[in-house]
């Protein structure tokens, strides 16, 4: 690889810096935060509020992302082929599981969700397109490890319940099992009263791409403490149908 | 305003590039677009793979935005304060009215949807957060143009439906009406069949920092050619309730 242009991989970092944590900065905790120079900082946050990635708090003068990212954030869905192609098998897996639906692809260590159906009932949902979910907790992630040549699981792993898997040889032989039956289950590892269950979306060459998953209470999914292998089988035959576009 | 930085700038053009026409697009064409050498973009293109904002086709060489700006779009949003305050009041006027809900700001000439609540019923309907609306043509965009002191349609306005209001004398009337009712309407002049009604949303020094409003079908909204009242005065509630949580 050539080199790459300063300026614009500090422009990019300090976007990373107002999407995590506190989303909020000022120009002297940026500069902290990239140990660069105040001075340096304000030419580059000048130029990205003035092409509207960052906008300035008109009271406090902080920082924190602009408009313009979430245009640009919906023009990529717009030209992504998985989601595209998995539009309509995620409305049928929806309607027949009667469970929200979750497509999800690998980026940076975690599942990107690219795409969320609603559970097909009136109660209040939010959508969570490109929240990132952590990778080890749940069966998208699951998937995508056991499947994606390039998935790995940021060490360590972290808690979000109990039941959540925080050993490394207990992961990998949850991933060998993945492999071996070619879809993962999250129990309760993600959120507590939850399960989801997942299968690969693989492309033409046989490269899981993505992956599709149902989420839904415990109590529906898994109610004497086992899944519900009906709903194990729609997914993987939703999977299963994405990877046959996907690969002609 | 002091100087900006010329590389980020470009990064940016080549983002809003790729976010609008075709989708994909080489470096020549690229280069073309921009008027710059194709070395100058190399260098540029290079960085904005490394970071995660651009990806590059395996097959064909060209350039799609990447995965990283659908999170740090998705990250906008968490931090977007209209939105946050806005997600009950959504919920609800989607309850009474029965249809779909939608909530924008003004950006870049056009409305960008930055909250859209689904009709609740079980129809197929396609979320368009971060989707750009014609400002002219739709009710969110006439009340953000007459609400907003830096609201401005772009000229020449285009023709979205035969009932799309195109003489800019005629807009300046339409905008001087919602001013005076505190809310505007399109009756079919963004999607033949379909009627919005949109009122605004201020902040707490009176300033229009968006819009709410609802979409469905003339036959529903505007059964006798004329707008039901009680939909209007919904909406016109909501808008009120999320600029006294605003303005607190």
């Amino acid at each position: 690889m050539g080199e790459t242009i300063q300026s614009v991989e500090r422009a990019a970092a300090i976007l990373r810096l107002l999407a995590s944590g506190s989303r909020q900065l000022g120009v002297a905790e940026l500069a902290r935060a990239m140990g660069l120079p105040k001075g340096t900082l304000h030419g580059i946050l000048r130029t990205l509020v003035h092409v509207g990635f960052v906008e300035q708090d008109g009271v406090t003068g902080k920082y924190r992302l602009g408009a313009t990212l979430l245009h640009l954030g919906s023009s990529y869905l717009d030209v992504n082929e998985l989601r595209a192609r998995s539009l309509n098998w995620a409305d049928g897996l929806a309607g027949r599981s009667r469970e929200s639906v979750w497509i999800g692809t690998f980026h940076e260590g975690q599942v990107l969700v690219i795409h969320h159906v609603f559970r097909p009932d009136d109660s209040m949902q939010v959508l969570q397109v490109g929240a990132h979910l952590p990778a080890h907790a749940t069966a998208l992630g699951k998937v995508l490890l056991a499947f994606d040549p390039y998935g790995e699981a940021p060490l360590p792993l972290a808690a979000c319940t109990k039941k959540t898997i925080l050993a490394r040889e207990a992961l990998h032989q949850e991933l060998d099992l993945a492999r071996a039956r070619g879809w993962a289950a999250d129990m309760e590892e993600f959120e507590e009263g939850e399960v989801s269950v997942a299968a690969p979306i693989k492309d033409g060459r046989g490269v899981a791409v993505g992956a599709i998953g149902i989420r839904g209470a415990v109590e529906r999914l898994a109610a004497d403490g086992r899944l519900d292998m009906d709903v194990v089988s729609y997914v993987r035959d939703a999977a299963r149908a994405i990877s046959r576009d996907l690969a002609r």
